[in-house]
């Protein structure tokens, strides 16, 4: 049933693993980590709670809470059960949970960790209480206003006092405050366009809190931002929680971001590769490597070859990477590859192989991977 | 380690699954296996090999056997083991394989099963017949001619020889045929311009064949073709083989290719599904769905929406379907969606859930998943 054959050892030489592999190089990794830990001192009173949808991986998550992460954020029930089998107890299900038995789940987790999850309807609001007074447990509940993604999320208005008010009528949950988050803002490149789009989220989250003050209803909490935001949100004053989750590998999608200088940002490092393989060269035309869209994804654009400017990847199919030109490759030779997107990529694969001075340092199991059940 | 936690039972009623899950309806799958075995019995002399990267499933694969296929296509060494360990005995991994540990992996295969592979460099031709005289055993080699799709392969000439004649001098190796297959041909919408480029691809194997001919050198194997194509490949009277793997499930991809009169084809009908739940509802507008991209591929295109033409779906991120208008969806409704494309959709899954009459049936694993290593 493991399906991943990759026989590479600890103490081996990276390019003994097989390919395509998933590989995290360490001392990036705990840059990126170090560097989070670091911006987040400039914004007392504002925690990080990292989202594991990036990593899906325990391990991965435990050093974030080392170096002074909250708790984590998961997007499904599975990663949340992941990470609280890999011992983090304080999980935000950044999502809706909806369906008996999912229902069910997340209540049981209750009686492990401290679970708090979004709500928009009212209906799952009841089936929230009644799955959470089966097991006797408590679920902190947030409400998810829209911001402007236009997803999920109630209007900034009535709706998020009605939803307020419903989980405090309940037993078995808490009202815990908002989520107030814009996904699309993530991937806004110059600063200034940026910084209005934040504004624009935090004029709508402002209003949430207005109506909520208006019915006496306390809220101490406000989450929100990712990787490409959180600064903005940290300093709006009235955040009191971010997310970033991508900041720990990086990936080609976000280095096209900009920072004040109009240069590509710079604060995290690219610390996620996929190592590949070539199989085939047409010399002075194209190489052909054993990684395709399975092994790394396409949806927000092809991944880039680390080191080498001139070669780029081109679309070659589930199984293949086409290189142009083929450069000085040759059959056998490993490439290693930025992905374009690193949540998805990471989704495909069952572990990550820790690398240092292109040694095998660990290999880290990604227990909280899969189609989102 | 098995992070797909369907608890979904057989027996019971297909809407207790919990989503985002994959299933494949067997009425429909059954109907499109004796379909193909009836479109065969037109091509006598051509054999049906067809394509386990369409389902990386052993117990599908062992129902295409019994519906008459001679053996079955990989494309990755993880699929050929996980096919060969479910009982397939007679297997051709329609790709390069690289590396000494994959080198030695397919030898060791090769212990168990018929295994033959694709080439197209001399040097891997020695590497696979050390790995194989390594383990005593023979692999079939089959030399990949680029027939238009400029992916793997060498052109249809005096390499195609040297490679055969590679194969021919060196022990523990056999020289098998020859592969020509053009992916992209598949999903060419017409039957005329896709019957002229399958002539192309025709031209370039009779060129091929012609060198080897010239050379006295025995080829009585000509392997190609997909669901898009195959008949053309199956009548050129050259083809002894084609290698049809999306025909068990279909997708929205290729269900836009057209028949003679113009419709869209309608051999196979769509048997692969992602169930999928409605979280959330801003009534008039919008549903969001609990699947998103790492639920259903959208490389080729977004899902459909099965049974509802005025419902559309749009990409709402990694987790998230949005769908426009809401319709009469309420939060918890379930909804049945064709993927756009079934390969990559099928690989990010664990379980494939058998339907019929809206109970489980069965629920076959799908072993050999997994970014391609």
């Amino acid at each position: 049933m493991m399906s991943f054959k990759t026989l590479c050892s600890i103490g081996n030489a990276v390019s003994k693993c097989e390919t395509p592999a998933l590989l995290v190089y360490l001392d990036k990794l705990e840059a990126n980590l170090k560097k989070m830990q670091e911006i987040m001192k400039k914004y007392p009173g504002v925690n990080y709670r990292p989202h594991a949808k990036a990593h899906k991986c325990p391990m991965l998550g435990q050093l974030q809470l080392k170096h002074g992460a909250t708790g984590l954020c998961c997007q499904t029930l599975t990663e949340a059960e992941a990470m609280v089998e890999g011992g983090i107890h304080d999980i935000f299900i950044s999502n809706q949970v909806v369906g008996q038995s999912k229902l069910l789940r997340v209540a049981s987790l209750a009686k492990c960790a401290k679970i708090s999850l979004c709500v928009d309807s009212e209906g799952n609001i009841e089936d929230l209480s009644s799955a959470a007074a089966k097991f006797g447990v408590n679920l902190d509940l947030v409400v998810e206003v829209n911001v402007g993604q236009d997803r999920a999320g109630v209007e900034p208005g009535e709706d998020v006092v009605k939803l307020a008010q419903k989980v405090q009528a309940l037993p078995n949950v808490t009202f815990k405050g908002l989520q107030c988050y814009n996904g699309w803002n993530q991937h806004i490149r110059t600063i200034t366009e940026k910084k209005a789009a934040v504004d624009l989220v935090v004029e709508k989250s402002k209003k949430a809190l207005q109506v909520l003050k208006e019915n006496a209803i306390e809220c101490k909490y406000i989450t929100g931002g990712g990787t490409g935001t959180f600064e903005h949100e940290a300093a709006s004053g009235i955040f009191t929680e971010v997310q970033p989750g991508s900041y720990v590998f990086m990936d080609v999608d976000y280095s096209k971001n900009l920072d004040e200088s109009g240069q590509p940002v710079s604060d995290f490092a690219h610390s996620l590769f996929v190592l590949a393989t070539v199989q085939s060269v047409m010399p002075g035309n194209r190489a052909i490597l054993d990684a395709g869209l399975k092994a790394v994804s396409l949806d927000s654009g092809v991944p880039k070859i680390y080191g080498s400017s001139d070669l780029s990847f081109f679309n070659g199919g589930d199984e293949h990477g086409i290189v142009r030109p083929s450069g000085n490759l040759k059959v056998g030779d490993q490439v290693w590859l930025i992905p374009g997107h690193c949540d998805p990529t990471v989704n495909m694969y069952n572990w990550i192989v820790g690398v240092r001075d292109q040694l095998v340092e660990c290999v880290w199991p990604i227990t909280g991977r899969g189609p989102g059940v």
